[in-house]
């Protein structure tokens, strides 16, 4: 017994861990541990920054293949933003911008954002969280157990923020039975996903303009990378290519090979710029979430001390994922005896 | 859109897809395709029996972690074995037999019952099925899209039937907003289940009996599996050595090597044998389902043509594993056009 409680202990243990990494989550880290709270964050990948990461090409140079800007529609963000761009790790991006709406995007890339807010968090790489366990510790409080894909032990804590696309969300709820309540809004909201692919290419450089989108084509939109604040002056252009979720659906079983070839194709259809390199298509298998129902921006179950925050809660956007962790750590910050539930 | 349907194309498609190839899932196999209906059983393991698989010791010998044995207490159990040791895969093991209950073991091992039952079916290893989709094909038919842990597509198929742990069977229903009932179902399963420690160890022979159960000791019960028929005449006495669920759930994050000197030393206390040689243990992280609520021995959803099979819903042993996978296949092949849900 003494062996065991030792062996335990030896699990760390936090006031709160978050699970994912992307925008959502390293913005609840960098709020609760403003706040005092001992936090820490788990991502299946190796970096953070979710869809809103950022793909290395070599030693100097990145590109976006997931969120290329955030919009900043509300007071909240603008405010979120005001700080970023005066820390350094974000800039407005004039080219997509408007006077009610400007967009944002991280710098020198947009996974520095997500760097910045974990910056003094302990963050655990490389683990996927697929089990939760509850138990009572010495002082009679519950404490949740955090499972990696071996069942081995990771993280104890006495609350956990999901902080994931809805799919798995749902798949990690779905071992617990005390869940159930957060395990259906997750579940109900899987049939509200898109998938995307995207990749990146390079062309000599040309006039054409930062942003193009396209109809009746298997883009939907082409961003110029490197017409992002901070990245102008390189020698080429840089375009991400972003297929349509209809033409993704259509054919998203294919192989990377087929996938580039296709996009290449259609870009050179639309722009006549000859390619002169690429890297390979990444499919992001849930990429947007399509609909909001208008329900509240984030889910917080006080008797099991359990949250949900994501894009897939408010906007299925990236702002959305920003709105949907401000909003639950302020009700968890502000709110640290109410036996609410917020759904 | 050519190319995209002929990969589509590419992907096998079965009538059944059947998660899991334990006990519940590979008879499931057998009876579907025994009635006709073209079956493909896909594990995350490399091989087939789940908690009735059996451990390779050296090229000529085994023994089983899992379950030891298999009581018929049922009439069907008990024609289902007398046609398995009339194909020479299942024999009785006399030592624990009452006259009412006979129990079986698999023979020459457990795992035979398991690939008997798959001769004749194809069997997808280790791959684990973590998404589940839903298209229509070209006839209008609704058809269930398995995806591994990529996310790439494996199985196409009409029906589908999940045969694992209760939690697994929750992760995956939980990755489609249609299957919110079943989910339920598995989800508040989950918190019945035991884990346990077990592990084999060798002696010399001595003449203690086949099958000892423990008080107050971490072991709650050794199987002598040199005694099971087929096995006799061995030069040492084989024991698995299975941990209580309390002293597992205690010591359920003790690395391995703690666990087996812990046993050992409890096997040594009651038997005062030397152990010669030990294998590492195992962990069952869901062993054992302790709850029976006379629910249905199956699930069905007709309107999704998913259904479940396993211990849990029948019995929590593996007797009750094999009454699931009967009952359900039954009331498949029995009603395929009933559209009344059987949960």
């Amino acid at each position: 017994m003494t062996t065991s409680t030792a062996k335990q202990q030896d699990i760390p243990t936090f006031d709160v861990a978050i699970i994912g990494a992307g925008l959502a989550g390293s913005l609840c880290a960098k709020q609760l541990s403003s706040a005092g709270l001992s936090v820490c964050v788990i991502d299946k990948s190796r970096g953070s920054g979710g869809r809103a990461g950022s793909k290395r090409i070599s030693d100097t140079s990145s590109c976006e293949l997931g969120a290329p800007y955030i919009f900043a529609s509300h007071p909240e963000t603008k405010a979120l933003f005001k700080n970023l761009v005066k820390n350094g790790v974000a800039a407005q991006w004039k080219q997509i911008s408007s006077k009610q709406i400007p967009g944002f995007v991280g710098t020198p890339r947009m996974s520095s954002l997500t760097r910045h807010w974990l910056d003094q968090v302990p963050f655990i790489t490389s683990t996927k969280v697929l089990q939760m366990d509850r138990f009572t510790d010495a002082d009679g409080q519950l404490i949740w157990l955090l499972r990696n894909d071996q069942y081995q032990a990771c993280v104890k804590a006495t609350k956990v923020i999901i902080a994931t696309p809805a799919h798995q969300a749902a798949m990690l709820l779905a071992t617990h039975s005390d869940l159930a309540v957060l395990l259906l809004r997750a579940n109900q909201a899987c049939k509200q996903y898109q998938s995307q692919w995207a990749m990146w290419l390079e062309t000599q450089p040309s006039d054409l303009k930062a942003i193009i989108e396209l109809k009746d084509s298997p883009i939907q939109r082409m961003i110029k990378d490197n017409y992002k604040p901070g990245r102008e002056g390189a020698e080429v252009d840089r375009w991400v290519i972003q297929a349509s979720p209809e033409w993704t659906a259509q054919h998203l079983d294919q192989d990377k090979q087929w996938v580039a070839q296709a996009l290449q194709q259609a870009f050179a259809e639309h722009t006549e710029q000859r390619v002169r390199q690429h890297g390979d298509p990444h499919r992001w298998f849930f990429s947007r979430y399509t609909e909001n129902r208008g329900n509240k921006t984030y889910a917080w179950a006080p008797e099991h001390q359990v949250g949900l925050a994501a894009d897939w809660l408010c906007q299925g956007d990236a702002e959305g994922a920003l709105i949907s962790a401000l909003t639950l750590t302020d009700w968890i910050i502000n709110n640290p005896a109410s036996l609410q539930t917020e759904l």
